[in-house]
């Protein structure tokens, strides 16, 4: 066997390392790239490896329905027939973009928006839209009572005369914590002229930059990214169906998806065996391509049987597949109407899904109907592996744990309102932050940490979890810390 | 080179995607499949993939000793001549099996349980029933003390007048939770027809189910499972030996074998180098197969030196290898004699393996001699690694933290006593739950939490989690918390 | 093709399995393997898979420049023209050892220090002198302050009258948790013979052994120890690359490096796509050798460009890419000067970098033109893959959070100190440890977990772990915590 063969052979059974083979560029790419493979090596070579540089939209557009990765019905030249690279997306929607900027001969703008990847992907970017997560930005920022959690999280607190003193939550730090996952608002900050290595070159100076929340208000006024799961600038299908993708947001104690999937069946499988899956088919095979779900089978993907029978439709509308919010705020509830949740209101007039005893907002929420639909769509993929006994149990065990969990924040609560009806506290109706005080911030972890985390756990049968680790223990000995706080705090009062 | 051997040679070389060859299928089993393989297509999928479709008992009879996964002398034909597939199992043992339905002209039970194991992995089977967690059910529900413990974790707590009551923990709950991993009852409900593709069908209703704890008392009432560990339908030795299989169950703060072997160098090395081991070898080679030892090396497999010399005999009881019992309930002591722990007495009456002083309930605890050969045991496999005075001093510094760690229980306890003495929390004494009250619950935390961590993270060698995660640094701050308390619980009485 | 083809094909493309094929070796270590093949077979496998086994320091020497992995100019024979076996270290320098004994005809030492690597690696030995880890034992037991921390930590504590007595820490348990890491001392306390396989054999007793702390005394005195990183016997450079190596010591809450890098999307990355990275490569070429940074990459590592321009020079005194030390004791604060911190000294006389106001110790810590210095040298990694105005601003909100997270430290050590001044508790003034109480330990908590991990997780872009895992949420609620303590404190006092 001749050495050349033998190389051709390795890079054949290794595609992972395989030296792409771009296809047809783009002029202007080409001329992003003469400076670019030097000044940002890095995206450069990201780029190569992905399949954006070797497939053309027309390619695309020509595969099977099912393998697909393109959503829309047409793409005109002369975008359909280059590859997709850098002045592709950066140099779309002209006179869209307030980043665009002269460089280079060509019209530019940083922050490639949902807008752009609509090019190809309309449906995914509609669907997306309408998922909660596109609008993650403003249901913190645009709820009084979210946004005021977020400050009493992210002030600087000064010590006075035996008091704290919290000071305004400065731009950097809202940036740096909350806003992160759930996207800033970018804006165009003016623009400044600096020395590179090809003479001196004007950029944009961006407001809240970086970023890359979910949610995040892009410059040309869009909310939401596609590259918190398709990162830049592979945008590769591998990482997004990846649990580790997902872990970056949700492995905190407020939403651990990601540590309780670990401690799951599924993620033990997925950690044993994820090294003999393929990550990157389209369709995704169930028993072939994967044989236990991550958090894209259950939630987004696009899955068959071997013989080719759809488990589940694609959808970048997660929501698709959750009939309840688990994580509860501060109880959990069924899911709400529209991905804007600003909007709602509950009786008592707060910007919150339930009242502060548990009862649900209902008009801003999915009815039963619509909850039986979309846990009939989620237990078909739960159905490819187990039978129907098997899921119809787990899924009521979880509707158990709703309800327990629930009634475990609703004692916390009467805690938290006793503090505050005898003065030892003070909450809304003594116009203070609900969320300020010790008691307080113990009756925030009830729901928020442990009710959240012992529901997911539930959810997605990682019990060790929900136990001893952020669970179930903890949702019991909160109440018994808040009751012994309350005492002192009534004791010391006297 | 042609195309055809090209393909040939990718099977070849990637196993794990490889096209299984099935062996030689009985009847009963293609039709299973010829059903399954379109209903529950990743079962069938997973079985494909799995050793029990390609090789056939008989087959697995004729290898050499060492390389044996069958431990039975003989088996039977048809049994023998087949491979293990659906009906081979899930037909088993017939009359035994109070949740056997006819289904398809077969008599099909749904849990298949060691005994039906047994009938090729009788060793395996006979171990495993002496091995503690086999018996992790009636260990935790038959200990009236333990349950309480679980009961005060796992009820609903409602808040009425300046106090907590708690309500009776729900079956769905305890199912949720402890019993996830301990194993729930699986008993025969009745039987439901329900309309399938193939027409109405009658299916067995099973009581808390699903599960699969590892010591899950089986409808055909035998204790143990194995599939927590050889996860279905693969059942593949590779799961098995993947430290990821444990921390199902051993992730949290109560028993944290992984988080403590994460940090640890044989954890280190197993993250980092994993991809060139061979996790399906038979016996398993130190530095061939793999070059740091997992969970299951140190506790379960049979391990040889490239010479072919037994380095370690497979045991399915681990405790075979283990000297002391680490999870102190509450204080760690010599390894319990019985799998059976419930029967279990200390002088002072209490179903504990030892005195509320530490002090060790002798007569259902291995004696000094026994220990002594179980840390000979398991020292022989850090000796392929290391040197005796390495091994020896490391397994002094583990007795030193045992005594340490017990001392801090007994501190802790202490101080809950003197609580229960001056009447500011009620115990046993006064007829009330010892885990229920907030300074109580801190005092379980000292030995279920820190004490448990702080000697994991000295067994093995991964002293990051014993400092500051969930260590030493807890035991101490505790300690402080507890009696501070203590004082603000007596002011207040006053 | 022929079997033996395939066979040849298979070695090739599968490296990690491959047998290695040795170099020239010594007659030394020829005897070593002689005995040890059989007797420690796991140690043998290990280096007979690494690089030491087939490559002489002669062809090390002879790669180009930017390949090299050996660093002295010149390697004398013997030495230079075998493989690096067992000898080739346990032997070298002979005299200077105190370890050194009498062991089958050759004169052998347990310890292999930094001096005996320094024969071929004499720059990265010198670096990692200068490196603050080289040091972590003196900076830990040099410094009364931080010793009194680690004690506090490690004693044991008993109950007396309603009071806890602290026990002295002993030499076992220290060595089991903070000199773990930091390194023990480790001496010649005598020899010891014992009976083994090849009739009776001396052997030295060594204190506090075993140890791999990167700040290590070995016997010979030197400080550090090189495998903490680079794990014997592999000394793979593949391994020290990986961020599970740094896991092992960076991972609880003082300082979550790993846990950061986790939920980053650099981490995200590495995760998901580590298995087609080539870790073995010197120089590291970004974008084709790997495509996202590990702790490696930014802190240690030779990187270059596909044109092989030097990004980044390798160095083992990873300061020089650090302008920060983040891990505030008790505030964060510019770099020390000199690795060994122990003369540190501060306005007000204490071993401490910051004065307890924060106003940094400036004599001792860098100025601000090296801080730039450091800056731009780690910038300039970014910079391959970000634009100079993302990586700007990203390191403008780490510096702000420096600010931020030392004002909650402010505040926190001003309720500490009011409690001392009132009374309630007692600390340096008052001739006690300032870290033995409950508030006092709360105030541990907010510098070295919660504003260390809010820190952490700014520099490294990994936000969940900075909001409510570890970070803001708990800077804020212990401040609450702590306030209220005092007042109950105060109210007791009465």
């Amino acid at each position: 066997m001749k050495p050349l063969l033998l190389a051709i052979l390795v890079l054949f059974l290794l595609p992972g390392r395989a030296v792409p083979a771009e296809g047809p560029m783009s002029e202007a790419t080409e001329a992003c790239l003469g400076c670019h493979a030097l000044s940002t090596p890095g995206i450069v070579a990201d780029w190569k490896n992905s399949r954006h540089s070797r497939v053309t939209p027309k390619e695309g557009l020509a595969k099977p329905a099912l393998e697909r990765r393109v959503s829309a019905e047409k793409i005109d030249d002369p975008l359909g027939k280059t590859v997709v690279g850098c002045a592709e997306c950066h140099t779309l929607n002209p006179g869209k973009h307030p980043d665009s900027f002269e460089h280079g001969g060509y019209n530019v703008h940083v922050v490639v928006s949902p807008q752009d990847c609509a090019v190809c992907h309309p449906i995914e970017k509609q669907q997306y839209d309408q998922n909660l997560m596109s609008r993650a930005h403003g249901n913190l920022v645009k709820n009084p009572v979210y946004l005021n959690l977020a400050d009493t999280v992210n002030s600087v607190q000064k010590f006075g005369t035996m008091r704290t003193l919290p000071q305004p939550p400065d731009e950097q730090t809202n940036a740096d914590s909350c806003l992160f996952c759930h996207g800033t608002e970018v804006k165009v900050k003016g623009f400044r002229k600096r020395e590179t290595d090809q003479g001196p070159m004007k950029f944009p100076l961006l407001s809240n930059w970086p970023n890359q929340g979910v949610g995040r208000i892009n410059p040309d006024g869009t909310p939401g990214a596609c590259t918190p799961c398709h990162t830049r600038h592979g945008f590769s299908i591998e990482t997004a169906r990846k649990p580790y993708t997902c872990s970056t947001c949700h492995k905190g104690p407020d939403v651990p998806a990601y540590k309780v999937y670990e401690v799951s069946k599924h993620g033990n499988l997925f950690s044993s065996h994820q090294k003999d899956w393929d990550f990157n088919k389209v369709p995704w095979t169930v028993g072939k391509d994967y044989t236990a779900p991550t958090c894209a089978a259950c939630h987004v993907s696009l899955l068959v049987n071997e013989g080719g029978d759809i488990i589940a439709e694609r959808s970048h509308k997660m929501s698709d597949r959750l009939p309840w919010r688990l994580m509860g705020l501060i109880y959990s509830h069924p899911y709400p109407k529209s991905p804007d949740t600003s909007i709602i209101k509950n009786k008592a007039g707060l910007p919150l899904p339930t009242e502060l005893t548990g009862e649900p907002a209902a008009q801003h929420l999915i009815d039963s109907k619509e909850m039986e639909r979309r846990l009939k769509t989620l237990q078909n993929i739960c159905l490819a592996c187990h039978s129907s006994e098997w899921t119809g149990n787990h899924f009521k065990r979880l509707e158990n744990t709703i309800r327990t969990t629930n009634e475990m924040t609703l004692a916390a609560t009467k805690i938290v309102s006793t503090a505050w009806e005898k003065g030892v506290a003070k909450g809304l109706a003594q116009k203070d932050s609900p969320f300020n005080e010790y008691i307080e911030k113990k009756w925030v972890e009830q729901w928020l940490f442990y009710a959240n985390s012992t529901r997911f756990a539930s959810a997605m049968a990682g019990a060790d979890y929900g136990v001893f680790a952020e669970g179930r223990w903890y949702l019991s000995r909160n109440i018994q810390e808040m009751l012994d706080h309350l005492h002192f705090l009534l004791k010391q009062q006297r």
